[in-house]
């Protein structure tokens, strides 16, 4: 007989555990086919996060040579990776040990459906009332020869030895990011970019501040080249591009990060697919009235990050447990770590522009503030975005060094739709981050 | 003929220059003797966070040694002190020139009171309806033999070349701060404290955390020790302590910072002195109607911070433009800059577990959790207090890397009153230090 639950989260991860969290008093099973805990603790945000403070501690020494500090500080790559493992490697065990201690039922299986109330989970029968899909993304191989000897940023993260000289194909966040640590290591890096364009989403200037900064760190980047097959070789493969052969220890596919949702059978419980995932309406119900899907693998129109998947996971649990407003997201902000970090957040440098009635948009060159002067962030460059009508901040961009925490506090007045004047209302230690606020706009 | 003035302020620091500015319609005179631009600038807060920049880099990369970074960087001192003067050379000329272009009238020389209204300004008389003094403190010296012998932090944050051996007398956050810099630097640092306290206003606790961390990075404390007369030595001076006698390069008065006051004649205008500067009520009037006493030089029941100054100078300001609420301060944030930070707010820890029917007192050792873990900072620490009546955050004390931005978020939720709620309106980039908020209580 098929085990009954209320509940059954596919997925371990920041979503799917979310979800299972909030879902007190139900009978609840998750379902996790690969490590515990999923893609951001194990092989996402946090081991990248790990190996960016220890590069950004060698750029910022860098930064400071001629200016205080003297000799050769270098990333140790064995050492960094170890430091990481040290953090992974209990990330699984953890994991599951939380679910354990909350006494939520749970299994490492793969999951697939029979209908949109039935799944065969390692092949028993699991019926539930409600099913949450949390599966997650992976990166997309492209299709072309010698594809299956492309490597992921997975893999770039579990590298034990620093490599020679490696290759990126793609110029999103993820190339970027990975390409940031490797160069600071001392690796060859080339990046592989089918148009001249990286880090869509963010506004082109500011994309073009962080590929000369890594142009400056010494990446080679190729942009408008097609990279039209990979081979076999000595130590590595050779990559055949549009513009010449080159020869790499590793070239990662970072081209995007499509759902994971070979496997589950969506079409035995009627659940839709569409451009970024499964299709889900405001409510986060795909087109199964029972089945909900949060996170990466969702079609959800904001940007798939770990906040996001978490924000979602307890909406999930919320409606199951009777809440039946549509999903409300606060302005959610986006930080590629790339030495230092570009982050934004709210409406768009593009969006604002092409309506000059409606929106101001200041941009300052603050390199030479005290506080970017302090840590020889030259570069440094802030855009704030306010409504004309109402005079409030409704987006911003900061490339700087600690932008992630000059983002949250913009992320924080944009999301409570605070006026600048609230800024009077409390004091920040001085010098800090976020005593340069009053000063943005 | 006195010229007349509807205000003058004394004092050319963040306070003055704060009432200054908002005098909008007055005729203002603003009378500095020293640098333009005050403390902070020129040999406060500023300079010494350029410094504190620098050496904290270093402490990180010792940190990650062994973990992901090789090498040994060192703090370049003559390097560092250039970089800071880069800085600070520009200040008075840049503050004068602000006063210039608002068109404020501003004098370099010294006043002093002939009576309620009236100031000799290096001789000449000048009358005003309202004068705000805006004077500042200075180094405190002990009254024991040699004490002309000794320096101030103001000489330690333009030494040009790194010492052998230095000393300071006192404890508190002027010797913290300056002693981790040396010692960071290489410098053998001698810390002389006439009790076995330091950072006093800090909860003893946290400040034994400070001790220690000073201590593993080399600085020599001598606790219940008197500093009982200095003489000259080739190449520096000789220090007799109850504790022996130590040569040493130079040494450091940093036994706290009384008001400046000398030679300003006040007992011509009527304005008394308290314990901690001139007295003030809470207006910021001192015992002479017409007359303002802020920032450092003021006895308000606030610490003497730079932005503290600051909003004294806006509010002093607002009472002369007619404003007539009393003064009413936020929560101050105080940071010691002693890699990493020690930082508090609001109720302090003393006050709290005093009243332990009213406060909840939650500490926390944060120093595996995966932000404090990642830089390695395995003494990590915070306490927050809450009121249990409200449920509201009234107080937090955070010692840890980048502590003075998490103090900052919780400044904010204290300043505003907000719920632990709130913090569900808004989302901060992840990972980063805003992201564990959620996690303090």
């Amino acid at each position: 007989m098929a085990e009954a639950y209320d509940v059954v989260v596919i997925g371990g991860g920041p979503g799917g555990l979310a979800a299972a969290y909030g879902l007190t008093g139900k009978k609840v099973l998750v379902v996790e086919d690969n490590l515990w805990g999923g893609t951001c603790p194990n092989f996402g945000c946090d081991p990248k996060k790990m190996l960016y403070g220890v590069v950004e501690n060698v750029r910022q020494s860098q930064a400071y040579a001629g200016f205080g500090v003297t000799g050769a500080s270098l990333v140790d790559w064995p050492a960094m990776m170890a430091f990481k493992r040290g953090y992974t490697e209990n990330v699984p065990r953890g994991t599951a040990a939380g679910l354990t201690g909350a006494q939520i039922d749970h299994r490492h299986a793969h999951a697939e459906f029979v209908d949109a109330h039935t799944l065969l989970v390692d092949g028993d029968q699991v019926t539930a009332t409600n099913i949450i899909i949390a599966t997650g993304a992976h990166a997309q191989r492209p299709d072309i020869p010698g594809s299956d000897l492309l490597e992921t940023s997975t893999d770039f993260l579990s590298l034990p030895d620093r490599p020679t000289t490696i290759g990126f194909i793609g110029a999103g966040y993820v190339a970027v990011e990975l390409a940031n640590i490797a160069v600071t290591a001392g690796v060859t890096v080339h990046i592989f970019q089918h148009n001249h364009r990286l880090l869509r989403g963010f506004p082109q200037a500011y994309s073009e501040l962080v590929a000369a900064s890594l142009a400056q760190k010494g990446v080679i980047w190729h942009w408008d080249t097609e990279v039209t097959g990979v081979t076999a070789a000595n130590n590595g493969v050779v990559a055949q591009t549009s513009a010449g052969e080159f020869n790499l220890s590793h070239l990662y596919t970072a081209m995007g990060r499509p759902a994971n949702v070979d496997g589950l059978h969506l079409e035995h419980a009627g659940v839709a697919l569409t451009r970024g995932g499964i299709q889900v309406d405001d409510h986060l119900r795909t087109s199964a009235a029972n089945i909900y899907a949060i996170g990466d693998v969702a079609a959800s129109p904001v940007p798939k990050l770990t906040p996001v998947a978490g924000i979602e996971g307890r909406y999930a649990a919320g409606q199951i447990l009777g809440n039946t407003d549509a999903i409300k997201y606060p302005a959610i902000p986006h930080a590629v770590f790339a030495g230092p970090e570009l982050a934004q957040v709210g409406r768009t440098y593009d969006e604002a522009v092409a309506e000059p009635d409606k929106y101001t948009v200041t941009t300052q060159q603050v390199g030479k503030w005290y506080t970017y002067n302090r840590v020889r962030d030259e570069h440094a460059q802030v855009t704030t975005i306010t409504n004309k009508d109402s005079g409030l901040l409704v987006g911003a961009i900061a490339y700087a060094t600690n932008a992630e925490e000059l983002i949250n506090y913009l992320s924080q007045m944009i999301s409570n739709g605070e006026p600048v004047a609230k800024l009077q209302s409390w004091v920040p230690v001085y010098p800090s981050v976020a005593s340069n606020l009053q000063y943005f706009y």
